[in-house]
């Protein structure tokens, strides 16, 4: 990538995380809803604070921060670069104001510029700024997912944005696709930008098996719910029941009564359950005990990355501004890419071999390598090119305030 | 009161309420920093929803709420009147945004002038009005307690008003005030305005004892803390000792650090912890602790209003804008009004043949008399009118984010 | 008292203890089934230590400890004499075997039947051995209610003892005793043991009131559970609503099911509930509602002890070892010592010109002065020579698992 | 296995339960030392209502349980079976007495003789009763886990057996073992009992690594810990750095103290730490720090197989009542079997074709699948005959009361 070509993709993904905060107030930017989300004003700075951290100070001749207090405000985990906010009290910064944040980020924003039109600018410096891009867009994802959480806790039930009306578009049937077992190769090939976690690129061994053509959809888990999934033991996982019987779930996250019919809050508010549609916002917990359900189950994540990187990388991502899943209207295995992340049935791991980057940098993933669960495929919130096959996505079981779904996948036995 | 006597109180109340929130951001409105606090926004909506409520809904011919929703958001706790907001999570009303909760302030201003403007305007309708009123000037000064709560937490350390200099004050010596027993009458008395629990006004027999002239100081207290006060379990109640061990407390909530000196954090900001002051934001526990320590004991609110009836009521109150209590410079029993709320021994049960008054206003005091205890005297962020000798303020004993301080008393026998 | 009538005295209790135990097996000895109870086995062993720790220690010329370790094991609370173990954690002292435990008695009676015998015999030492039996009495009734919450909590709902048979006894109508207004003196009088929180008796004033001729019962309880008592916010405290909605209180704490008809766990298991017998087991919140239900109140402490010091010391006590209330049969101001504590609206405080003992001795009643409300007169799991007049018994306003009831009063002015 | 073989095997193991809780007094078989534990009673009373209700039920003519009651007080998370008896609350059951239980585990064993005599005993009988045996051996080591625990919480610090006096061992030095790359098999191979877990056997790739020839030992550990290990957030994962400073974890579960020198709590008492013998009573995420900090990695639960299914199962099982690891005093690739349980870096989950029993006994093992790292190898507590190469345990990452140790790994690529 030559110098403008990485100034124009940086400030091409720095104003869209800022026209991603334009339709909420300084009110709406500043709440934090629950210990796991954070405020958007707080993704603003942190994402600002990366740039700063791991970019300007390293790289300018006499750096000086921004704000001294927002070394410590705007960190999130790196214990290598010093103290931390305590994340459940980010919702408690009503100071610096918003406008303080947007300056902030002008003011990186001048200084990423200087930086990067400089002749001697090197490799390291522009990997480095590649990394933080890539951070940015995952925090866009975030901004998305916890925004809503807010908003969905409010009785007001405000829109984040106009829901726009699509044409009713009865999903494909369920097709069941094969596939060999046999030794595969997954993690990151190639020349372009990933995370130290999908590599290196090495060989898994997986078993004959079928993924399903598409997403789970609203209606087929309705038919889950109808049929007492809720209250059944034998489907659950031993703490999915405890999770779901200590916190009252009797549904996915955002499905409302059922008095007048199910409804569901969405970032347009809330609009009637859409059955076409993939369901959405569903715990790992709830994936698993679906596919029990079904008689099928999660994929792994190596049947799914060699099932993906067979397809184009296409399909309903954040780019849209829908915000949404989309109904599968066409035939073949759709769906791979966009609509709602994939819950598989691998626990977050070192690939072998794997080695973190070194210093602080090293804790961007390595640190959060147990308990959680891997996520592949990107969603209706996820940038479009920040996607690939080996991307891996992670969150702990009972997660399911992003925008996450179900793939069925089953033994080649079982038919 | 006349008529206009009654609106233009209104007006001057309702004002002051919005002066105080003139320094803060929207932003600052909206949090929440513990259960216990309310966002200043709420503070701003509840406060006209309880006109809305207990005049509006009553005395308009054809009664339309200004939002359906408000109805449940801005009630606290009124169980008579339908369904409430869960406390906790107060803070996530991002929505409705502060300029429609300023707009809902005006409209029911509005209405409540046209009420008040009525010939026929009976004595109930101006007692509720009253009553509002009084309502709304504690909630001025929570809104106070509550902005320097949250303030406290951020590590900006904001001021909400910028600190002024004040030369420095040597307080006078601590004298000993002598009281007679016998039997004396404690209560409402006269025609003024008084909250039921304040009422009937009857009997009680005291004893003969002994009251501090001032507020325990900073430096007193500091003493304390310097001879081991935190660390010795004899000089604590056994609940106390629990409070303090589980939660770290090592000195009065808003005291910082001491590497560079003692410091205190005030609606000023971050000031040097002035000795001469009274201390203040302690907690009942702390209150207990320190008087046992000095051999001396709090007084009862018996004893605490017979001393007060007999004293004009002025002193340092919100009406000065200082926000802080001030030093005991004057000889005599003072300090009795204003700067500090007054911990005194007794807990907050019902006077003898007290009944509260009927309906959903009957909520007011008396379902909190239980694992309460009083306050008398108001405090620096109490407003002049709103206190008389027989105002009862009662919190729970780990309470430490009200202008709350000590006045020290000891039985006759002890000299 | 001579020498020989206090051992007298001292077999007379300690065997009692043992008495009390004797139902129970090893296992049941050493379960703590809640943190407010305590196992059989630690209070056979802190009794014992107490009399170490208060009286051999001082007294015994080359003292030595029977186990060091015991020295922490069983000390409940007195910091002045050392660490402690943690209250939470009594349940898991497998070790000392219960026959270690017995030992432990009758090793320290030996040593305390030497120390009385001795002709030089002090006061100090009398004082504080009549202490320890009166603390050793306190201890027998805690036993009785330990070991009834954890039977209540198996599914075999064991039987302490063998129920015995009693005539269906329908109690006398409820009156009302009028009692005049003015100054009274409350405290302990005359020669006998008190604790020093019953001193010093000093004057209050009390208003003209009436007391209940007996204790509320089970079927007049019945009717306020029938009429939707435990689901009208109205009628209830703030925070007892809140205690009642979080524990799923629907009842009195032993009252069992009702599909077959009300049942009562009791110490002779499981029984049809006697709609004659005293409603028992009744926390503070409950006794508080009822009474507001009722339209009367709680007695205050000085009221009750006014209405006391003119009754005979008798009534249903441990003595009897029924173990359970009695219906009131008689007329008159009945059941005011024995059946059940009477729950009085007074929290507990120090008397006017209290100070506590000199030493840990100080810290057995004094530091609890706060958040815990005063009951009074015994109840049938009380030794009848332990209650006077004047005894001041106190627990936190949810406690339920002592036998605790409701006595009503109400104000003059009512009628 | 012949009819008497099969009774013959039932015996033994069943009398070896006994066995185990003949040290124990019924006290010490009562107390639950945490939720994660149960007390002795109640393995004794599970693992004979495992027979009654898997076994019994389904083959006696005229099944009655032994005591209806024990149907839910034994059963410890079958759904399909019924009601079950909260885990947290197993501690509570101080009836039924231990000699109830006893009579209880005879009235069963001897019903079980008779069905297992008969001459028509079926291939299922045989196989439900072979999987009780193997239930019943997991639940001999809990005994042991637990009742150790227990102890630990006792100031007595009580020995469950006398501690036998080993000569000094110094452990050969730790050596590095080469493993190709490539396709192998793993899963549960031969005729032999199995948990379905295990199955089916197939097929996974692993890479070039190398294996530790034994067991890290309290030594190497001590250097971890010298080191600052417990204070370099660096070296944990981020949900384990959170785990150690809430838990306030600095060294292993059963260290103590360090003033005279380290000591270790084992089921011999209080010893002097023994640095040769490995290190045990590990968590998941010690195990992981301390491998990280070596500069290794823990094994896959695939490549560990691979590895110990070319070996010998011998070594320090149960079977020698030692209870305690002892040094690797061989060379070669030792300690694989017996000594300490081998944490993986594999997470439970299901093997692929994997499908669970049908009806209550698919509970066994299928539920616990998420969130839980997998253990290999067996342990000092573990009988010998109860492991083989394919035997998967598995615990949550925070459990460390079981005999947990670790075995270092690495990828072919450090060298």
């Amino acid at each position: 990538m030559t110098p403008s070509a990485l100034w124009s993709k940086y400030t091409e993904i720095r104003d869209r995380t800022m026209a991603l905060a334009t339709p909420l107030s300084a009110e709406d930017c500043c709440v934090q809803s629950m210990p796991d989300a954070s405020p958007i004003k707080w993704h603003l700075g942190h994402t600002t604070w990366f740039f700063e951290t791991f970019v300007l100070e390293r790289y300018e001749a006499s750096f000086e921060p921004f704000h001294k207090a927002f070394r410590v405000m705007f960190n999130s985990y790196y214990n290598a670069v010093g103290e931390k906010h305590s994340r459940p009290q980010r919702g408690l910064l009503t100071r610096p104001p918003l406008p303080a944040v947007r300056d902030y980020r002008r003011n990186v924003d001048e200084r990423m510029r200087r930086l990067l039109e400089r002749p001697a600018n090197d490799d390291a410096l522009r990997s480095l700024t590649v990394l933080g891009l890539n951070h940015e867009q995952q925090h866009q994802e975030l901004m998305l997912t916890d925004i809503k959480h807010l908003f969905s806790q409010n009785p007001l039930k405000p829109c984040y944005q106009t829901p726009e009306s699509y044409p009713p578009a009865p999903p494909t049937a369920l097709e069941w696709h094969d596939f060999e077992g046999g030794t595969v190769q997954i993690g990151h090939a190639g020349e372009g930008f990933s995370y130290d976690n999908e590599s290196p690129r090495h060989k898994e061994y997986i078993q004959p098996h079928q993924m399903a053509s598409r997403l789970v959809t609203n209606g087929e888990y309705l038919q889950f719910v109808d049929a007492g999934g809720y209250e059944d033991p034998a489907l659950w996982l031993s703490e999915a029941w405890d999770w779901i019987k200590i916190n009252q779930h009797s549904h996915p996250l955002y499905w409302l009564g059922k008095d007048a019919g199910w409804m569901e809050f969405t970032l347009g508010g809330v609009l009637p359950l859409d059955l076409n549609l993939p369901v959405v916002h569903v715990s790992y917990y709830e994936a698993d005990a679906y596919a029990r359900w079904f008689g099928a189950r999660l994929p792994t994540e190596a049947e799914w990355e060699h099932a993906a990187s067979q397809q184009q990388i296409s399909g309903n991502f954040a780019n849209n501004n829908r915000f949404h899943p989309a109904a599968a209207v066409s035939a073949g295995l759709v769906q791979i890419y966009g609509d709602t992340w994939e819950w598989t049935q691998s626990s977050y791991s070192a690939y072998p071999g794997f080695y973190p980057a070194q210093g602080a940098i090293g804790e961007y993933n390595s640190k959060f390598m147990v308990n959680q669960y891997l996520l592949r495929g990107g969603s209706c919130a996820t940038p479009s090119e920040h996607i690939r096959p080996s991307y891996r996505n992670f969150f702990p079981a009972h997660a399911c305030w992003q925008f996450s779904g179900i793939r069925l996948a089953r033994d080649i036995t079982m038919c």
